[in-house]
C-alpha cells in the first residue's frame, strides 16, 4: 500500500488551513520549497511551513528545490519538517548534507532529476531514507508524466533491494489514476500527487483512489 | 495622510483569505518575496501572490528581495502585482530594470538597504515611482527600527522635491505608533507595517491608528 | 557517409560571407558560441549568427558552450539556429533544456566533455537528436585529438543502437584525415572540422576528402 | 572636434573587412565585447578582434561588457586592443583593473551605466584615460538616448577639469545628429555611434556630419 | 600616538610562534584572511588564527578579504578574533554584518578599497568601530602606497569627527617611515605595517620607529 | 609498503618548521588548501606553502579543496607543490585541468568525495597520476572513517589495474591503526593521516606504525 503525499503546490494558498484539513487522511504532506535558483520559480519557504505546522498531523515531507541547500537545513527542520529531501545534482558534498539532515532529527531524502542516471545515488545508499524520482522537471505543477523515468524507478528499486535497507521510493510528477499503477509496478512505494488530489472536488476520495491502486498493480 | 501597507510577512499564512479581509481598509498590501539569496530567508513567491489576487482589492505592492531580479519581473506582474519594488544594491542595470517594470504596466519602486547612501538613487529619479527605505535589515519580520535611517529619509524627501515628480516615499521596518510619527516628520508618505497591524487583535483600528499619526506629525 | 560540419571558429572572421560561400558544399555549419564562463574564451554570439543566416543554405548547428544555457535558447533559435547543442555538464535540468529546444523548432543536441562518462547521457536518449563528443577540451581551436575519447564514441554508438532512435553521433576536435577514419570506425556519423577545412587552400576538396573517408573505414 | 568611434555592433558581421574600410576615416573603432553575464547578450570576443586587427588603422577601443573582467584583460590586449574600457559596477578592485590595463600597454577606460552616480568614479581620476558614459542600457544596439544622462556628463566633465588631467569623455548610446550636439555641449569629447553611422548608406559622410557638430555646439 | 598593527602576511609562516614574540611590543596583530574569491590569493584562515591565539597578548585584528563574509563571522570570532573587519564592497547588507560582529563580542571594522568613494560609509558611522583604508589593492603584500588615497583618509577623518564617535581610522598598504607621516597627518590613528616591520632585522625598533612618527607629524 | 602522507591540517600552525622536521621520515607531506567555497572552511594557501618549502625534503602533495581550481594551479606549482590534486566534482573540464597540472611539471591527482561514484573517473584514467578517495567529508580534520567508501576503493583499484598504468591510490580521512589495514586490503597504496600522526607524541613511531600495517594486510 503506497504512501500518498498530497503536494501543497496544487493547493489553494489563500486557504491552507482548510486545504490541510481536506487532505488529513493522507499520512504525509509534500511541501516544495523553490528558491528561483535551482528551479525557475519561487514557491514558498520556512514562514509558510511554520504557519501550517499546527494545523496538520501529517508528516511534513519537505522537498528543497534550492541551491545551495546546506544553509537552510536547520531552518527547515525548525519550521517543522519531518523529512528533508535534497537534490543529488550540483552538490559535491551530498553525503555530508544527508548526515546533517539526520543529525537534525529528520529523515534524509534525495531527489533525482529526469536527466540524472540512477547510478548517481550508488554511494549514499547506506544513509538515505527516502529516494524521490522526479517524473517531471521540477519547478512547476501540472506537467505530464515522463515515460522515460520508469526504467530508472526499476533500477532504483533494485538498488534499494540490494542495500538491504528499507528506503522509501517516491515518485513526483504527473501522478494520477493512469500513471500511478505503472510507477507502483516499477517499484515505487510513495506517490506525490498534486492536481490529481487538490484538483478534485472530493480530495479524500482522490487519496483513497490512489491508495487502492496498489492492489491492482 | 500616509498610505498604509500591511505587510503579509506578519500575517497568518494558514489563513490568508481571512487575513486579507481583515486588512481590507488599507489601500495597499505589501508582499515581500525572498529567495534565500539576496536575503537569508525564503518567504513566498508567485504562486502565493496569484492565489491571493482574487481575494483583495488592495494594490499589490510587491517587494522583490531577490537577486538576480530581472528574470522574475514578468512572472511577478502576471501573478498580480500592481507595483514592483526592486533593490538598488547589486544591480548595475537598475535603470533598465525600472524601465522593464513600467513596460509591464506596473509602478516601479526601488528599495534601499540601511548601509546604502541615498545618493545611490540620484540617477533614477526620473523613472522611479516609489522609493522604499529599509529601516531594518531585510530578511525577517519583527526587528527594531534603525534610528540611523531618519537622515536618509530626509535626504530622499529633498531629492524627491528637487525632482519635481510625485514619487512615493515609503519606510519599511519597525514601524509602529512610536516610530511612525518620526518617519512621517522626516518626509515619508507611505508606511509598511507588519506586526503593528497583524500582531494586533483589531487590525482595522491598528491601520486607522497609523493613518491618524500624520495629523500629529 | 558522414555529415561534415565546418567549424566557423577556424574561419576568417573579417570575411565571413566569403568563407561561407567557400564551404557551401557542406550540409551543416558548426557555430561555437562561447561566453567566457563555461569555457575560458568569448567567441561570438547571436548578432553574428543572425548576420550570417542569409548567406548560407547550410543547417546552422549551434554549439552553446555557455552557462547557464537556458536564458539564451530562444535568442539562439531566433538568430537562425537549426540545431542547438548544449552541454550535459553542470545542468541539472538537461531534460527540460532539450524539451525547450525542440519546442523552439530546433533539433536538440548534447555535447559531452572529455572527462565526462558516456553514461551521463543514459536518461536523455529518448529526447536527444544529436550527441556531440568533444575530442578536445572545448574553448579553443587547433588542439590535438584525444585518443581516450574513442571508447566513449563506441559506447555512445551502442547506446544509440539500443535506443532504436536515429540519433546523429558527432565528434568535435582535432578531426583530420588521420583521425577521422578512426572516429568513423568507432561509430561517428558526423564530423566537425575546423582547421582541416578552413586551414586548407581548397576547402571544397578538404570537405570532399573527409566525406570519402567513410568508404575506407 | 570630437573623436568619432563607429560601433562595430551595428556593422554587418558577414562582411567586416568591407565595413572597416568604409569607416576608415574615423580615428577609433568601438568594439563591444558582451559575455551574456554582465549584459543579456553575447556579441563577439577575442577571435573576432584578432581577425579584424590587420584590416584597420583605427585605434581599437574595446569596451568589455563582461564580468568578471580581470581574466580577459591580457587576451584582449593580445587580440589587438589599444584601449580597454571596463565597467565600474560590480568591481571592488577597479583601481587594480585599471593598473593592469596600463601595464598591458593600453589606455585604461571606465564605463558607467545609466543608474550609477558619477561620484562612483571619484577615486580613479588619477589613473583613468577614458570615461565612457552609457546613455542607453548596455547590451543591445538601437536604443533611444536617455536624457537623464546629460547632467552626469556635465558632472564628469567638471570632475575631469578638476583632476587637471586630459581624460577623454565619451558617450555611448543613441548618438545621432540630434543628440550629439547636446552631449558635446555637456562636455563630451568622444562619441560612439552605431546605427547613425553603419545604418547610413554613406558612412564617411555620416562620420563627417558628427565631427562637424562640435562647431555648432 | 598611532596604534601599530604588524601584518602577519609578511611574517615567516614556518615560524609564527617566534614571529609573534618578536612583535609583542605592538598592541595589535593584523591578520589578512583571503579566500581566493574576493581577492586573487588564498592566505590563511581559521585554523591558523586558532593556533596563534595562545601565543600572543595582542588584539587579533582580523581583516576578512572574503566574500560572502557572513558565513564565516562566527568561526572567526571563535578562532580568537578581537576585531573583525569586513569590506564595504559587494555587501548590500553591511549594516547587518556589523551588527552581527558586535553581537559576537568583537569590534566591528569596515575596510574600503582604493576605488571606493568614502561616502560609501556614510550610513554605518553609528555602528562601525574601525575604518580601514586600503592604500594598496588588497591581495598581496609588498605593494607601493597609493597617493590617491590621502584625500580619502582626510574625508573619513572628517566624517568620524562629525559622527562624534571614537572610531579608529587605520591605513593598510605600503606603510613605512616615508608614508606613515603623511597618512598620520591626514588623520589616520592606526597603521598596518607588513614588510616595514617583519622585513626588518630589529622588529621592535621598527615598531617604535613607526610609533614615534606621530610626534613629528 | 604504503606511502604515508602526514596531513598538515593536524599540525601546530604556530610552529610548522618544527612540525615538518618531526615528520621528516615520511616521503610526502599532504597540504589541504581550502577556500571557504568548495568546503566550508578556509585553511591556508600559497604563502604558507611557499614558506614551508625550504624546510622539508618531502614531496609536497597539495590537495586543492577550492573552486574554481584552474586560476590557482600555476600559483600552487610556483609555491612549491610536487603534486596537485583537484576534485572531480563541479569541474566539467577536469581533463584539461589535469593536462595543465602536468604541463606545470607536477603529478596530477584527482580527489573524489564520499557521495561521488567511482565511475566518475572512468574517462581520465589515461592522464591521472594519483587518485585520492575521501573517506570523510572534506573540510575539517578529526572526522570518523566512512565504511561506505571501502567498496569504492576496491572498484578504483580494479580500474587502475585495468588501465595498465601505475596510478597511486590514496585514502584521506579517519586513517589510523584500525582503519588503515582495511583500506590497504581494499587496494590503497597511499595513506593521508592527520591526527593519528600529529596527534601522537612520537610522530616518527606513528608513521612507522602505519607503514608496517601493509605487511599485516
Amino acid at each position: 500500500m503506497p504512501i500518498i503525499a498530497p503536494s501543497l503546490l496544487s493547493a489553494d494558498f489563500s486557504n491552507l488551513r482548510h486545504e490541510l484539513k481536506d487532505v488529513s487522511s493522507a499520512p504525509w504532506l509534500h511541501l516544495d520549497v523553490m528558491d528561483g535558483h535551482f528551479v525557475p520559480n519561487i514557491s514558498f519557504g520556512m514562514p509558510v511551513i511554520k504557519a501550517l505546522r499546527p494545523h496538520s498531523q501529517a508528516k511534513f515531507d519537505v522537498h528543497l528545490m534550492i541551491e545551495p541547500v546546506d544553509p537552510y537545513l536547520e531552518a527547515t527542520a525548525q519550521a517543522g519538517a519531518d523529512h528533508i529531501t535534497v537534490h543529488c545534482e550540483n552538490n559535491p558534498h551530498l553525503y555530508r548534507t544527508l548526515q546533517t539532515i539526520r543529525s537534525l532529527g529528520c529523515k534524509a531524502g534525495v531527489a533525482i532529476c529526469p536527466a540524472t542516471p540512477p547510478e548517481a545515488l550508488s554511494q549514499i545508499m547506506d544513509i538515505v531514507d527516502i529516494i524521490l524520482v522526479m517524473s517531471v522537471n521540477p519547478g512547476f505543477g501540472g506537467q505530464s508524466f515522463l515515460e522515460s523515468q520508469l526504467p530508472k524507478i526499476r533500477t532504483l528499486a533494485d538498488m534499494i533491494k540490494q542495500s538491504g535497507r528499507s528506503i522509501i521510493l517516491g515518485v513526483d510528477g504527473g501522478i494520477d489514476q493512469n500513471t500511478a499503477p505503472r510507477v507502483l509496478a516499477a517499484g515505487a512505494t510513495m506517490l506525490v500527487a498534486g492536481s490529481s488530489i487538490f484538483g478534485q472536488p472530493d480530495r479524500k476520495a482522490a487519496i483513497e483512489g490512489l491508495v487502492k491502486l496498489s492492489h491492482v498493480s
